[in-house]
């Protein structure tokens, strides 16, 4: 899946040059993007010393030595991700944080190669190191915005075993917090589909989004002021994508209607989503031994008087513990299963995605595959 | 409040005439109000026979002979509610239930003494009984749109109260509850304020909104069928209205890029953060006791191992006890109290919303109204 490093010698100006006079401080939306980025190694830095201390603790003798941990930055070359780039670059050097950057080639668009070349130059005029273009082929399974996403993370997370990063950052902007938001809702399947993107994800938490609550408007502005060239991915404003549609078409009407506030508002309720989210899904895991007989079948009477939200929960795991896949089983699925607890008539088995089944019987309910 | 109940002669067909032949059956859309109505006069029958065995139950002698129930509907003359009144007068008759029609002249427009006159003339057609236009005085408090809505429900609660009425139905349709959802999604503080409006509401459940899963199109057409005149309120197209807006050009907008299947999905968001909302509401009271030490204080160490999802809301409850009006305390300030014991570095006092103040002190939060 790599292809070669590629490097090319500096093509832009120093990029951390403000216009300002350097005793006005940098431009608000310069120090914006580094205060988010700074914050961010921070955490990394401490996650990466309590690791430290517990391998300590486990393994006798004297903790390895040790150098500075690596984080790389996803940069596409678009304003979000080149920012993210100069913030990274900066904060990385007053840290004790080396920092690298990679670029993935999805290969969609001619002249990609090229881009991606041209990404790795800005990168490395950056003294980011390593430095890496990456070129994937992206599949077709779940459409093509889902198929270029997982060829993208696949690669990223092949990057990073393979540089043992500590951390890789990812550009996304409250914007796309609020689109992220959007789609979700679109699907109507609950509050986890409105909680967006976390701000820590990934194996060990290895994926870092600095700019979930920095707009692209500041992103765009510190990449103008630090003089960084960006490139506009055609596919952003192509209608064939729902994103597309959703930023150039949905998001503005909703502001037109609702207020300016909207993009803030949805972002909002991404983070408060998701601690909701989290929190029922714990209480779920919880009482889910206590609703279950000696046999570990689910009685109906104990589900019976859980808080519909909970039980819903417990038989969606349960559901998909049977082997029903997570991704098609949709709330109005759950609901049909929650009828032979709540609306109980006699009915006969449910049948659920993954020829899973579910029924009543003697007061219990059996889930099973068929 | 009231004005003289105003009786015309009937102005209309005779209401529940389709244009489909009988054995056919009543038109789809027909057929759809009906049903939706069908059950929720079920459920209140339901209700009223509980309360009727637990009056018999705890009152020495024989329980009151008692004349069937009355079920109004609150109509404006508009399609929704029009169709409503229809699908009532033709149920009730099945039912042993009386129905009776309010309309409420909000005298906002020219003419709105006619228009309501006109309603009661179209609902007694119907033969509702009773039937009564009250007028009401719109204040401001709160925008134009809260107060046309706190004088209509408080017309309608004197009205239930004076009619000993069991129910006041609502023509709210899926539309409305999707517009609902989007605005308190504008909001941003919450999974609360994207639970929409409920089926069941107001002191007893008086209120109950049968089409809460019905389009505003089943409606519409419900009524051509029944040849029904309705009224089109020109303040439903009206810009100035953040619904209206809505309306006619965020939704719309929002359907373009996410295709047909949004209305639904966010009447459906609406039910799942409703349940999920009473979960962690119920969660939260449940721990509140156990938070606080002898004297009543919340104890920070107690809080800091609750999920934040829960803890917020305790945090929540507390400032509101301590005086804080619910409807100016927003998600930032409650994350601001929050960070008294998540992010403690010795900050000072938070001003909240009604003079509250919430301090640190000695590993307690004291929060009081100043």
């Amino acid at each position: 899946m790599a292809v070669p490093i590629v490097r090319l010698d500096r093509v832009t100006p120093p990029p951390n040059r403000s216009r300002r006079a350097p005793d006005m401080g940098p431009h608000p939306a310069v120090a914006a993007i580094r205060l988010a980025v700074r914050r961010v190694l921070h955490d990394v830095l401490t996650d990466q010393t309590a690791k430290a201390a517990r391998f300590a603790h486990s393994a006798p003798g004297p903790a390895p030595a040790g150098e500075p941990p690596l984080v790389l930055v996803a940069c596409s070359g678009g304003a979000d991700s080149m920012a993210l780039a100069s913030a990274l670059a900066f904060e990385a050097r007053k840290l004790s944080v080396r920092a690298g950057g990679i670029t993935v080639d999805h290969g969609l668009q001619d002249g990609s190669g090229m881009r991606a070349a041209e990404v790795v130059a800005r990168l490395t005029a950056m003294h980011l190191d390593p430095v890496e273009a990456i070129a994937v082929r992206v599949g077709r399974e779940g459409g093509p915005e889902a198929a270029a996403r997982d060829a993208r993370y696949a690669a990223l997370d092949d990057a990073a075993e393979r540089h043992g990063a500590a951390a890789v950052l990812l550009g996304h902007t409250r914007d796309d917090q609020a689109e992220t938001v959007l789609l979700g809702l679109a699907r109507g399947s609950g509050i986890r589909s409105l909680s967006g993107m976390a701000a820590v994800s990934g194996t060990a938490g290895r994926y870092r989004r600095p700019f979930l609550h920095i707009d692209r408007q500041t992103a765009r502005k510190a990449c103008m002021v630090q003089s960084l060239p960006v490139w506009d991915d055609p596919h952003n404003a192509d209608p064939a994508y729902t994103r597309s549609r959703l930023r150039h078409e949905g998001l503005p009407a909703l502001e037109k209607a609702l207020g300016k506030g909207v993009v803030e508002a949805l972002a909002r309720t991404a983070q408060l989503s998701r601690d909701d989210a989290d929190a029922l899904d714990s209480w779920a895991a919880d009482v889910e031994s206590s609703v279950r007989d000696e046999s570990g079948r689910l009685e109906c009477a104990k589900l019976y008087v859980l808080p519909p939200a909970v039980r819903r929960r417990v038989l969606r795991r349960a559901v998909i513990e049977a082997g029903a896949p997570a991704g098609s089983l949709f709330a109005r699925h759950v609901e049909e299963v929650d009828r032979l607890i709540t609306g109980w008539r006699g009915q006969g088995a449910i049948n659920l995605p993954g020829r899973v089944e579910a029924r009543r019987q003697g007061g219990r309910l059996v889930i099973r595959q068929g």
